[in-house]
């Protein structure tokens, strides 16, 4: 698995200039409402510690990519906010990661280990969030 | 899968004091011959950048668990060394481990998700590893 993250990490490097998990971040803001998250919700999320998500928002604040926005509803709370800017970059980038995944993950096994492998994950993963 | 890395990290630093990466390179350590590796085949064989792998091996080095030394054929080469401390720390991290990955990864499928997995895992590594 780390060698796939590693190989899906290089290709996003390479040809689109951002990491896989800033590229995760730009994904799960396009796919919320409004385009944006509390950064508690983003780092559950992206399975991610608070520390390496701050990390990765600041650079992708830097980059213009998303804002910082004080949470209207409770003022301790930070939403990150996915900007046109960084909606262009996922749109531009996501044609090559889809590939990279595709070549990688789906090339590889026929229909019968696909849906094994859906059934199985699935299993693991609700183990992993009711314990 | 990030999320079953997050839990068998938390249950090593929480039981046995030492992270996952760290655990992964006593592992490879143990299982060479001498007990000891290239540092460029243990960044391999962990699947880790040369500078996470530096950072942890710095982090064994300090407990005493593992020791640097220069490669007799190769004067740039450095080898990384289990020391008896090392390995006495495997030995007690290790139940606890696998008790961690047995809970998480093999009591929620049957024998057929099992096999499946392997499988379908074989073929994704090939994969990698060829191309």
């Amino acid at each position: 698995m780390r060698r796939l993250m590693e190989r899906l990490n290089r290709q996003l490097v390479d040809d689109a200039g951002m990491s896989l998990a800033e590229y995760e971040v730009l994904v799960q803001l396009s796919e919320s409402p409004n385009r944006r998250l509390r950064m508690s919700e983003l780092a559950d999320l992206v399975v991610n510690s608070r520390s390496r998500l701050t990390h990765t928002v600041n650079r992708l604040e830097e980059r213009g990519f998303v804002a910082r926005e004080e949470c209207p509803d409770d003022r301790r709370g930070i939403l990150c906010v996915l900007r046109d800017e960084g909606f262009a970059a996922l749109v531009a980038a996501a044609p090559g990661h889809v590939e990279a995944v595709r070549a990688a993950v789906f090339d590889p096994l026929d229909a019968e280990d696909v849906k094994a492998l859906g059934v199985t994950m699935r299993k693991l993963r609700t183990l992993l969030r009711e314990s």
